[in-house]
Order: C-alpha cells, then structure tokens, then sequence
C-alpha cells in the first residue's frame, strides 16, 4: 500500500490558487495583503510586493531614480511605457549582477507585457522577474484529445517534461502549452507552441484548434517552480481544445522537438485522474486538466463535492487590469 | 434606422451581474453592503437583507419570537432545520396576507433549499421569497443545439416566453430551465423540465444530456422580474448541452406543453447574437448563451474585447455557503 499523499480535486485547486480571496476570506485576504506593498500605476493596483522584494527596491533606489516608494505602494517612475520598462529593466540587471534573487537565475530573455487600465500596456518586463512583483501574466494551454469513439473511451495526450527542466521537471504537462510574450496573440501563441513543443503543423492546428475560454487562478509559488518560494504569480491561461483522430488512423501524433518534453502519452480519463490524484501534474496543467473535465462533462454536479467551489475558483476574478 | 438600445455583450454581464465585486471594487462593494442587514446563520453570511425587507423584519418581530434583529444582522431564530423554516414560513404567511410585498404575489408553493457550511441544508423557503433575503439559489439551463455539417451552420434551439407570463413576458430563454427545488438534483431538475418545457423525453434527454459547468451572478432585480425591482438574487444556473440532429431529420424537436412557453425557433448563431444585443433574452438566460459561445469556441480573446472580464464574471465566486 503506498501511503503518498493522495489529492482531491479541490486540493488541487488550493495548490494553484492558494492565495486568499477577498469576498470569501476577506479577514484573511486582508492580513495577507497587509503584508505586502501595492504595486501601483496612478490609483491601480497592478501587483503586490513581498517584504524581501521591498528590501530590494529600497537598496536599488539608492543608484538611481527608478522607483516611488511609500510605506504602503511601491510605483515606477517613468510618464511612457518606455521609460517604465527601461527602469525596471536597469532594476533587474543589477539584482542579476548581485545575485540577489534566485528566481531570475532562470532569465529567459522574453519579455512580458503588464497592463494599465482599459488593456493599455503599462510596461514590460523580463519573464523571470513578474513574480516579483506579483503582477498579473499570460499563456495559452492546449488538450489534444481523441474523441470517444464505438470502440474506444476518450483519450488525452499527456507530456512528462524533461527530467532536466528547471521549472516543475519531470512532472506532467497539457499537450502545448507556453507563456504569452510580447507581441503574441493567445491564439497564436498556441500554434506556435505546437510546432515548438509537440512538432504539430501550423496549418494543421489552425484549422482545428478551438478556443474553451480561460482559467485564472492566483498562484504562491512552491519549491518545484524554481527560485525562491512564495513568490506571487497571478496568472491568466487561455484555454484551447483540439479533437484529433487515433494515432493508428488518421490523427497527428504529438513529437518531442525541442528537449523540454520527455514523451507523449496517450492516456485514458481514468489514468490522467489517477496522476491528478498523485499530484503528478504540474499544478496550473492540473487546473486546465480539471476545467477540460468539468466542459466536457466528466466532472459533474453529481459526482464532484466541491464542482462549485472548484469552477468558480478555475475563474478567478482578478483585482488588476487586464489585457 | 432604429434607435433602439444595442447592448454588447459585457453589457449583458452588467445586466445579470449587477453587484460589486469585493476584490475588483472593494470601495463599492463597501459602501453597498453597508446598506443592508447581514443575514447571518452563526458567524457565515448567508444573504443581505436591504432596509425595507429589515423593517418588515422588526414589524413582524412584534407578533413572534421568530427573528434576532441586531444592527448589522439578522439570523432566523431556531435549532434546527425544521424549527427555522416554521418561523421563516410564519413571517411569509403574514406578510403575504398583508399584502407587504409584490413579490410574494408571484407564490410558487415551492420550496427551495438555503445551505449552511460544509453543504448542509440550514433551512428552506418558498421560491418567490428569496429575494428579500438575498439568499443563494440554483437552477438548471441546458442549450439544445443543433450542430455545424458540412451543409448547415451550427443553430440553437431558442423558446419565446408567453406574453402572459407573470416574469419576463415574451422573452427568449434558454432550450430548458427551470429552478432547483427541495430534493433536486441539477440534472434530476434539467431532465424533469426538459419534460415539461419542451416535451422532449426522459430517456433522450438521460442518454444525450451533457454536464457542462454552470454560470453564477449576483443579480439586482429590475422592473420584469417582476416584484420589487432592487431586491437581491445571487444565483448558480447549472448548465448542460445536448446536441440533436436536424428536425428535418432524426432530431427531436421541442414543443410547448405547459403554456410558459409560446413557440421554439430554431436560430443560428447570428440571430442569437443579433437578440442578444436587442437586450430581447432574459438576463441570466443571455449569460447562459454567452458561456455556451465562449466554450464552444465562437467568442474568444480574439474576438471579443471584453473575454476576460466577461467569462470571469460569469463565474462569480459567491462570499454565501453553496451545496
């Protein structure tokens, strides 16, 4: 008998949205942002700011004008989205120089774009830096999944990531899946991914990919995401489906190309709900797994205790502007 | 030309989801709850009582020992289920017989159940009742839809209320809905109703019908709901698909059996889009279409402006005790 930890779907959920909600929790959701600095752009809250992460800020003011800090808010100087970007960015070359945070040892050199109010960029930012902040970021998941059939049950395609990976390794992936950098689309940052990681045809997944709306959630970052924990990492995941055909037929079977996926499995429901309950999935492909359920009817109001409380969370509604 | 108001689809939202939210507008969210009386069982919120609802309160309070009235809060006096909803049933009776409120002049002799934490049942109460406790109820929706081939578009079948109905007279409405009584369950109530509404089934419906999430809001009653406009109706619509063949075909088709409805129209997806900025749906019914738009691929962040803010809200996370 394995006495592993054993999740249930709620767990899950709580892992990938561990942060307090205001209008459920709003004693708790009060202590934990006492914590922390706003991060503002003019009246708007656009991130929080960790104690550590202060600290920080308040020894790089030091060296230049880069930042307004007050007890309670912490801003950029800068009246364009240039001269904002170029402040942080001066910010985050000399903490990289001094080593002072882990988390951008994993530097990526993709920037990310955060919004002001009415979906207007307020600045950009290297990858690696925005749960620093604790600003609001982007990215865009797929299922590929051979519909049920006479014969056969529902199958999903299921990357393990490669055991070297410094994010999450060897845990399990959706079949795409990417962040949304400067510039992308959610749409089409998705076929470019499937190209990238799983060797899908642009043409191909063009034609068949369909857009499933989004799951948000508010992540606290854990040891398996690299760097340092508790880290702060709202994020928006746009969420795509694309039904393919049986790989004995005539459907696109999912290649490793580019060392970030070990392999590609064909998995049944039973099997992904087996890994789900392990904690095998990296956690916010849980929460898209979890949401492709609940769409397609495998979760249900009758068979899942806590269907509400799981879907209304997989939707969180952000206090920050969005894109 | 008409001059005829368009609503877009986060006007739509708006209609449906009126009350602030505690995280995106905590200042109104405050300044609104201030207002009202908390409806409280133990130290859990389980509804909000505004100002007139309260004075019928402490009126009735005169007669029997029914109610805890204390300036920012009410509780229902009683040890158990039963006791509870004897001395919500006494308050009604009177204020039914005095004629106090509009909406109890819509009685449904149906009770629905109010939840305490963990799911358990803390009382029931009659259904046209609720909204002067703004107390969380469910319901069941399910869009009956035709789907695209390689000869027709995808197309919804869309009932048109009768005009002498008492809510929402002449409105379009979703394939199926209906709300969630005592001993219900959301598919129990969908399938019961498919029955009812539309003459479709028990057996076709139980083989076909498709758990797909639900939508949740907090509703603002206005003038067609019949009632005092400004009474609160959080609400949780559990909402299921069920794909049909042509009805010129092996498709069922719905037909009208209990009066409620006056015929049911066959549209595509334009025509319901062109209704749904008419403002011609009956609120909660426009925020069942638009979810099935957004997971059926036809709305996405590429095409509709507001996606995030739309989908999120259609999933409001409530700060009341679910089931």
């Amino acid at each position: 008998m394995s006495t592993a930890k054993r999740y249930s779907n709620l767990d899950l959920v709580d892992r990938v949205d561990g942060f307090p909600n205001a209008a459920t929790h709003p004693v708790a959701f009060a202590e934990r942002t006492a914590e922390f600095a706003r991060f503002t752009y003019l009246s708007h809250t656009i991130g929080y700011i960790i104690p550590r992460v202060r600290a920080a800020l308040e020894d790089v003011a030091l060296s230049g004008d880069w930042w307004e800090i007050t007890p309670g808010a912490v801003s950029v100087k800068g009246g364009t989205v240039e001269e904002r970007t170029a402040n942080i960015s001066e910010t985050l070359k000399r903490w990289r120089e001094a080593k002072r945070f882990d988390v951008l040892s994993g530097w990526r050199n993709e920037m990310y774009t955060i919004y002001a109010p009415q979906g207007k960029p307020c600045f950009h930012m290297e990858r690696s830096a925005t749960p620093l902040f604790g600003v609001l970021t982007y990215g865009s998941h797929m299922t590929v999944y051979v519909p049920a059939s006479a014969t056969r049950p529902l199958r999903i395609w299921v990357p393990r990531r490669a055991a070297g990976k410094s994010t999450y390794p060897s845990m399990l992936d959706n079949t795409v899946a990417g962040g949304m950098g400067d510039g992308q689309t959610p749409l089409g940052c998705i076929i470019k991914e499937a190209g990238e990681e799983a060797s899908l045809e642009e043409s191909y997944v063009s034609a068949n990919v369909r857009s499933a709306g989004f799951v948000s959630y508010f992540y606290v970052r854990e040891p398996d995401a690299g760097g340092e924990s508790g880290l702060l990492q709202p994020e928006i995941e746009y969420v795509y489906d694309m039904a393919v055909g049986e790989p004995d037929g005539e459907g696109p079977v999912p290649v490793p190309c580019d060392g970030e996926v070990a392999e590609h499995m064909l998995l049944t429901v039973e099997e992904v709900k087996e890994q789900l309950a392990r904690g095998r999935f990296k956690p916010n492909c849980a929460a898209v797994m979890l949401d492709f359920f609940i769409r397609h009817g495998i979760l249900d109001a009758e068979n899942e205790p806590d269907f509400v409380e799981i879907y209304t969370r997989l939707h969180r509604r952000m206090e920050f502007p969005t894109r």
